[in-house]
């Protein structure tokens, strides 16, 4: 998705050097996001310099869409002035983004330095700064359109051709009362479908959806993806507007939930940056323990094979089938997983739901594990190992995937339930525990089955 | 996300046999979304004469909404030609997908008896229908709003306000020649912005981005997303304007894809309704046949372990760490698969980066192996198995880690490189792989740093 910005670089670069004045020109065409790309691929000094060729508020669209560590390297760069005085010039939602994930003296100054600039942009952001990073409250802006009830038309539509350019959407005008109650909300799309005379009461919704500032960032997503909504508003006690989330900014939320789940369905701690914008240590660091993690949890599968060492030095073949039946385990176990912790993430269950869940797992553990079981009697009798395996291997392999089933979908609804992330269960870790449990029935199976083979085995003749 | 609909069920329910005529009352504050959640919750029969009961109007944005499996069970109890007049009302793409959707002989009739209907709404089916489900072509609308270059800002608000009812987005307008090749688009934001005297193409912003009707849907998700598009053009040959995607499909789009990516790397078949709406043999038919390969290609953990029988014939103890070794494998393969398949997704990475990729997961898999060797061999010597596993565990920690990185990382970009998606590489399918590799790096070191020990058991004395 670089393709533009990579495009540009050498043309920028030589400008810079040799005629900066003709910079604004190139760029003027050029989509902020990909200005902002252009800016990460660029030295430090250059994009700077790139920076301070524009005015604030060209900068600021731009400058609100770069990784944090270039925010961070820009602001040493530039000056803690120079970036208040873009910072002034972002919507409310970044401008609040930015300080926060500077490191913290270097965000205070620059608060201090944008109350100098705008007094008003440095309340908002105080306002903001309220609300936890990946709730409603760290989504929202408060650069929305509200007008009071007692208007036309008409009214309002040259209200927001006055007033419309600062705010992030100008496609839902939010009515209050003097104290910012939200009594409705009335679209563009309706304000322009309506004749200019008719009352704003008449043509608004009262039965408005919101969310609370509180509500996590991943409901807010799904509610709006369901329902079509371009922007939600947020409502404080006493349906108090606080803020409006807009549809761009929850599309991000989807892409970033989406990917920590994933990360961690596969024993990855979430990573923030791209795969080539996240340094190495960074991951070992994200990768490592949850490694040690799983490697010493998984020491117990030496424990429990030990614990049948004389079953195993007498049947030595008894362990050939182990990494087929626990491997087996693990995917049934994901399989279950994966299913439950996407169907809580999109609101298809609940954990409530866990009976129902329950059975269903337990039928399909039922159903796969018996035709597991025909495949793996049909390979044990070819390889000739006798009826005695054929049986043990045919009953472990209908008891393992009804395991991996239950395990693998009781135990994140578990998590959910204690309120722990539910993809922290990470597949590999139900891998763990259902080979650990896996190993426990094979073996006690093998010495109901195999008694005989065993016992002549111990004590030959 | 099902409380609004269930909620109201009773009280539904009650109406539909009492006192229809009062459900319109009941209904109306009620988002469409919810109706169709309610309609799903439905008998049939109760779903059809609830449908019955409105406009054909009122029932399009419900109809639309439905499942799949419903949308075709009320086309049964409602008849074709209730139905051809709702999917005159439904918005084109939509339109086209409940046809596409129905099997073939009733989608057939459906389009006969739209045509009846509304002959222009059939024309933009056939239309629609060119395109794969899956492409931009797929996800496109015929409803947008199209203007001429000589009007001005006035007149084109005056346009939008006429015929703007019909459009599925009246925020951008679309201007084009008299053969529909686009020459720019203006924001409804532009429009209010600007005076209403000011010529349409002063405001308008000729350098439009769009795609073309084969682009797949994820990268049309993904450009929407990072550029903050609320709407995108579709431009066939000469730059013909053929349609117009929105954000609100996209944003399932992004959902689906995710969940399709997640499920394919745990093993299981996408799964397109929510967990509680898909059958119980559906699962199954999603789940069994990965399940049965997986378990097939495991047997080769079998034959490896066989053809170093006498190893473990000698030196029982030796089978104890193959579950720990070969987990390591799996959790090692998983990690980097879920990282590159993710990166690949979401436009981090090319094909054309693995030799980027390889250096960085050999170097990932270097440091991780040794850090797991290192707890691994203080583990077996406090096992007091010797010097000799202590030395084998050792450097097969090493190597396992080192193969699951690379085959866990390369795997999904050679998959992506012949056109196959990287997710089907889906973890279990490499931790089997990394298995088989696993164990015979494991006995081959074993037999280099045992030497002594199983010589003094094969030949006791």
């Amino acid at each position: 998705m670089l393709r533009v910005a990579v495009a540009i670089v050498p043309e920028v670069r030589q400008l810079l050097r040799e005629d900066p004045s003709q910079l604004a020109a190139l760029l003027e065409e050029i989509h902020d996001e990909d200005l902002a790309d252009l800016i990460e691929l660029l030295d430090d000094e250059e994009a700077a310099q790139l920076l301070k060729s524009m005015t604030a508020a060209d900068a600021a669209p731009i400058f609100e869409r770069l990784d944090e560590d270039t925010q961070e390297a820009m602001v040493e760069q530039l000056g803690v002035d120079n970036v208040a005085s873009i910072a002034a010039e972002m919507s409310a939602d970044e401008r609040t983004d930015l300080i926060e994930a500077l490191p913290e003296a270097v965000g205070d100054t620059l608060l201090e330095s944008l109350e100098k600039v705008s007094p008003e942009a440095a309340a908002e952001v105080s306002e903001l700064a309220k609300w936890p990073e990946d709730s409603a409250g760290g989504l929202m802006t408060t650069d929305y359109i509200s007008v009071p009830l007692d208007l036309t038309v008409a009214d309002v539509i040259e209200l927001i051709r006055k007033g419309g350019s600062d705010a992030e959407t100008i496609y839902y005008v939010y009515v209050v009362t003097k104290t910012n109650r939200l009594l409705g909300v009335v679209s563009l799309r309706d304000l322009l479908l309506n004749p200019g005379a008719a009352l704003l009461a008449d043509v608004m919704t009262e039965n408005v959806f919101s969310v609370s500032p509180e509500t996590d960032q991943e409901e807010v997503a799904r509610t709006m993806a369901k329902y079509d909504f371009n922007a939600l508003p947020v409502l404080g006690a006493d349906r108090k507007l606080l803020g409006v989330i807009t549809v761009d900014d929850v599309m991000d939320v989807l892409t970033q939930e989406s990917s920590e789940d994933m990360q961690r369905l596969a024993g990855v701690e979430p990573i923030e940056d791209g795969y080539f914008q996240t340094s190495f240590w960074m991951f070992i660091r994200k990768r490592g323990p949850w490694l040690a993690a799983l490697f010493v949890s998984e020491f117990f599968t030496g424990t429990a094979l030990r614990h049948y060492d004389a079953v195993i030095q007498s049947v030595a073949k008894l362990s050939y089938y182990v990494p087929l039946l626990i491997s087996t385990g693990g995917n049934t176990g994901s399989q279950s997983a994966s299913l439950i912790i996407r169907g809580l993430a999109v609101g298809d269950m609940k954990t409530s739901d866990w009976r129902r869940v329950l059975v269903r797992e337990f039928g399909q553990g039922l159903v796969l594990g018996l035709m597991l079981a025909t495949i793996g009697m049909l390979r044990v009798w070819m390889w000739g190992d006798g009826t005695g395996f054929v049986f043990t291997i045919g009953v472990t392999l209908v008891a393992i995937p009804l395991l991996g089933c239950t395990v693998g979908s009781m135990l994140p609804l578990f998590l959910k339930r204690i309120g722990v992330d539910p993809a922290t269960s990470s597949t590999p870790f139900i891998a763990t525990l259902i080979d650990v449990l896996g190993i426990i029935v094979y073996f006690n199976l093998a010495q109901l089955f195999l008694a005989k083979v065993i016992a002549a085995h111990v004590h030959p003749g």
